[in-house]
């Protein structure tokens, strides 16, 4: 678990894109995000105050969080000065990184000296247990995908602002480093062993009131050949209530493998589906996120509309028209 | 790669159950298996010569391979003593055992100072890479069972047998601790990183002759909710031309999880099918594998004929009446 509020370090960043998790962090959590560090060159800006490591301190903030990619795979020199700063300071570290924090002798001596905490959230640290299949209380939505990266991580965001929006009980349950950094906590679960992915969804999703909402990350997709293992993981050891299937229309093929074309809406929900109700026989599909960021306006609507006429069911871009449809079609379960 | 012939260490196994691991290898790599090491108050025999370590260095022997399971989840002085001596004799140490060889100070300083190895087959010791899903030549089987420990590997070992014994190139691929050690080779699937688990079936199941028959050992099920990620990683990762659907039919539920049904050999059947055509779109079943080890043989037989009868395609107890019925229908894909 993190400490917040954080310090958003977006160091050298080449462009506004480099710095996503910031921005992930600004868009969903902005609560958390009390200011923002920049050194010379930096092309991103989050809107937020520029302030010195001391300045945040002062403010309140626990954690200094890498919000940007660096170049090249190395934390540079010149990001190391800052880094050692932050933690001389009194703060923690958090970064989602390849290059692991704790790899660096000199940020490890000085944490270990100062107390702070560096977490690295690509890799677990938690032992998870293999899962049980026990059935849990409460409700469980999980965003499932025909590709990777078309959306699941901002479409189970969305849902879980709207239901906060309503007075509903609701939870973002994050599975990828952008997500746990986004909000403190989470499961990396593609660095997960094997045996224990299905536990350590178990673990993320405990037992809760009836009537809360997990808003479960999904990851990779069911019919993606690299990834679908960790895909079924979250579908069996979330146990979800509830699918939402979501979908890129743009793609020429599935990400990373150009000889494999996209499945249908109707495969990714047949599939899901009869894998699913193995471990909740009441799951159904609540309805389509379409990722429709490639789309002109009108283009898109219409988009939606064929998606609602063909399947049945409530589609929206919940990102760009909100997650009001797919909120509706949840509390109604 | 672990160096052939062996010793079998049979400890102080308290039955021939507990060494089903050297019972394995004598079963199905007799070859290998040179010679027995039993201590005092083993009970279990595989009928091989009994022999020393010095005995079994002077007949060949490269490796002293652990094939008994340990009481206690420790290796006792009185094993060390035996083991010790096999480094100091010049032979490599092979485990599957949870407590792994190398974790034990005494037993890794003695194998660096001979140059000997110690093999913890538990342990993946190959960085593979995450999964391309290109298209490889020659045929590959997968074993896909309703259920965990349903005679999975036994079948992909019977039909190499079969294919072997009928001239066809074929070649046994082990996914867990057991059947590493019987071949020498293998990945041990339920201990790699979520994102590699279909690259490391990519990578011990390569491009190939167009008439050779890889025969993948299946693990867990798409049905059994804690491991079924690693199921769904072996049918994408490994690419099958072929299925065969393997069962026992005694269970009164899945393995270590009281509320959950077996599925039925029909949804096993389709549901893996429909998985495996996104890899591979020719991908058939070849027909049934039951295990009918707790049926009197009149019993057996009139099962088989009943799955003949209502899925129309081969089935058999490959164990018990031979895989010729798999093999036929495999040499005709």
């Amino acid at each position: 678990m993190i400490e917040t509020p954080y310090l958003l370090f977006l160091g050298d960043a080449a462009d506004q894109l480099a710095a996503k998790v910031a921005q992930g962090i600004k868009d969903w959590r902005p609560e958390y995000a009390v200011g923002q560090f920049r050194m010379e060159g930096c092309n991103a800006d989050m809107g937020l105050p520029d302030m010195t490591i001391a300045e945040a301190k002062a403010k309140g903030v626990k954690t200094l969080v890498i919000g940007v990619a660096n170049r090249g795979g190395v934390i540079s020199q010149a990001w190391k000065r800052v880094l050692l700063d932050a933690l001389e300071e009194g703060l923690d570290l958090a970064s989602g990184l390849h290059n692991l924090l704790r790899d660096e002798a000199d940020l490890a001596a000085v944490a270990k000296t100062m107390g702070r905490s560096l977490h690295d959230v690509r890799v677990p640290s938690v032992a998870y247990p293999i899962a049980n299949g026990k059935k849990r209380t409460g409700k469980r939505m999980l965003a499932v995908g025909t590709d990777c990266s078309v959306g699941k991580m901002y479409t189970a965001l969305c849902v879980e602002k709207e239901m906060r929006a309503r007075g509903l009980k609701a939870t973002f349950r994050a599975t990828g480093q952008t997500g746990i950094l986004i909000t403190g906590d989470g499961v990396p679960l593609d660095a997960v062993i094997a045996d224990f992915m299905a536990g350590s969804i178990e673990y993320l999703t405990p037992p809760n009131d009836a009537d809360h909402w997990d808003l479960i990350e999904g990851q990779g997709s069911l019919y993606h050949v690299s990834y679908s293992g960790v895909t079924l993981a979250l579908v069996h050891g979330g146990q979800p209530d509830a699918l939402v299937v979501c979908h890129e229309p743009s793609r020429p093929h599935m990400r990373g493998l150009p000889d494999y074309k996209l499945p249908t809406l109707q495969q990714v929900r047949d599939t899901a589906l009869t894998l699913a109700r193995v471990a909740n026989p009441a799951c159904v599909v609540a309805g389509y996120s379409i990722n429709t960021q490639h789309l002109p306006e009108a283009e898109a609507k219409a988009y939606l509309a064929d998606v609602e006429a063909r399947l049945g069911l409530p589609a929206t871009d919940p990102f760009r028209f909100g997650a009001g449809k797919l909120v509706d079609a949840l509390a109604a379960i």
